[in-house]
């Protein structure tokens, strides 16, 4: 097989087996910039869900968006945990700050609706896995919002990866860099340990870990990390980070991100018998190409960037709809605050840190 | 200026203000396969070194050699240290393994013979500091053999970076790997740690190390690191090495080496305002392409390879000739071997360690 047979048909859903009837109707829990400039438009261009309801602080400001999106019903944080307009959806996504995702992935579980949350899925392991064990007791599907899993350029760099086309991985290099104050005041929630859970590590540097984890189809063992805070709005939490994650067979990654930065994205893997790179894998709309070289030939795939978000929608209506446990479930987000928590203490002692397995 | 200025006259000598007279004739001491295959050819090439005496543990086999780039005298490695032919060289080039480098650096500037040796300059701090003290006391040129300072594109990225092109540099990444068995047998002294002081690190994991050093001007301040030794040939010494360095100014280097993995090498600068990468920047005779961003403006410089070892030569020469101290001098190769000290104990222990300032 060659190895243009991996760019053939780039953005093949390799998940779909089947083309369910229906929509699941959702609850846009948390109207900031990714809901209003990405998610609500993926839903809208996507298959298998629909959005019903949006659930704002400040219901006058999304009154353009509710237009916009042809949404009928726009009510508060409050309504919402009192179980208002709980006919008009079957599933919620939350992006609320990260420290109340738990607050709203429970209430909706508890009412039986199924729930994509954004990452990271709360702050600590504890609180994520009161969401996990709510969504258990209740019997709905949980997915964290990990666009990348469903970006084709990330899913063709795993069969490349799977199919041992650069041999055995041994070493990669993975870094996320976006400048915050350019979308952001320095009163973001984000800057707010409480609310955030975190800084740069939290909200950025997810994307290497989880990507990395992805590929590789298992879990950090050990990390060490060191973080910085410069510039005063950085003050509380961790305005760049730089952590190395070991998993087993000696494979290392060797990570970054920042929030004060140039906005730029990278992933290198090297393998013994080649390696494979994805320019911008982490950023938004932009091109995610690919480079693959194996001995002495290398391949480079330059196609149309796809919309990661519509397919991150599609796929969870169509796990819903199909009674499919989503891959980037309840554990596999937990998986990575159980990995961030022990980044932050590696980085705290200066130590190499063990990562906790967790269930 | 524009950004395409840095690209004009791309292997322009901005180290060179005179043309002086006449070369400096070198012993090669140590003929293996970079002294045969880019040492040689880059003198005869090159304007201001030409070689005049080899040095070597088995004459026969190189007479091709001496042959080929018209090399009346060969001597062996005995003969050398009594001084024998020492009017038919000015300077020595050093090209043996790591731990010998010091004996013939040491006899050498003992008899007033300028020295250029090869990196690692030697196993250990102490080791390397006895070949700066015969140098000084001699009053000879000494220079360590770091071809990338003389690298074009190494030298225009410096200036990008100092001109503030990227704004403040935050996170580095970089990463060499060479399949060493590919070029060498399990029997190589490269794999023996009493002659090399070290595996992937000391060989190939230097080239990151001296190269960030140089495009920032400073030294790192910590470093925290993990080795791996999973293949049999490599028992004795780290087959692959993930280190972490810290600059002053929270600037951080995540760098990788491997002496089992895909030849491959990466190099990447993101700062507050822009990116700098250059692609293989650390192999042999591979294009060297940069790419820079700044702001929402890229451009890539696309041209011919140059021939860095002619350049290191005829640098080492130019300082010879004119009286002036080599970038990379002796203190330079010095403070490298600091830093791979620190590494193997920030290994060894799992800690963040400091880097020890030497002179």
């Amino acid at each position: 097989m060659g190895l243009e047979s991996y760019f053939e048909a780039f953005d093949r859903r390799d998940w779909q087996t089947a083309d369910p009837d229906g929509t699941v109707r959702l609850a846009i829990v948390g109207i900031g910039g990714f809901a209003r400039n990405r998610a609500l438009p993926g839903i809208e261009a996507g298959d298998y869900c629909e959005s019903t309801v949006l659930v704002t602080g400040s219901p006058d400001s999304v009154a353009d968006t509710a237009d916009r999106f042809d949404v009928e019903t726009v009510i508060g944080y409050d309504e919402f945990l009192d179980g208002h307009a709980s006919d008009a959806y079957d599933a919620v996504y939350v992006a609320t700050p990260n420290a109340t995702h738990g607050e709203y992935a429970i209430a909706a579980a508890d009412r039986g609706n199924h729930v994509i949350c954004e990452k990271p899925l709360e702050t600590t392991v504890d609180r994520a896995r009161a969401i996990l064990e709510a969504c258990e007791d209740a019997d709905v599907t949980l997915m964290t919002a990990y666009r990348l899993q469903l970006e084709p350029s990330v899913r063709r760099t795993r069969e490349l990866i799977d199919d041992g086309v650069i041999g055995d991985v041994v070493q990669i290099h993975a870094g996320f860099s976006n400048p915050l104050l350019e979308s952001a005041d320095a009163g973001s929630w984000r800057l707010d340990p409480d609310l955030s859970g975190g800084g740069a590590l939290v909200d950025l540097g997810v994307y290497p870990l989880n990507t990395i984890r992805f590929l590789l189809e298992c879990d950090p063992i050990a990390v060490s990390a060191t973080t910085h805070s410069v510039d005063e709005p950085f003050a509380d939490v961790d305005e760049h980070v730089a952590f190395r994650l070991e998993f087993p067979d000696a494979v290392t990654a060797s990570c970054t991100a920042s929030y004060n930065s140039h906005a730029t994205s990278g992933l290198r893997v090297v393998g013994t018998e080649g390696m494979v790179s994805v320019s911008s894998p982490f950023g938004g709309v932009v091109p995610h190409d690919i480079y693959v070289e194996c001995g002495d030939v290398g391949m480079e795939y330059r196609g149309v960037p796809s919309n990661e978000v519509l397919e991150e929608f599609d796929y969870f209506g169509y796990c819903v709809l199909t009674g499919t446990e989503p891959e980037p479930n309840g554990e596999d987000g937990l998986r990575d605050i159980a990995t961030v928590e022990a980044t932050y203490d590696a980085a705290a002692t200066g130590r190499t840190v063990d990562v906790p397995t967790v269930e």
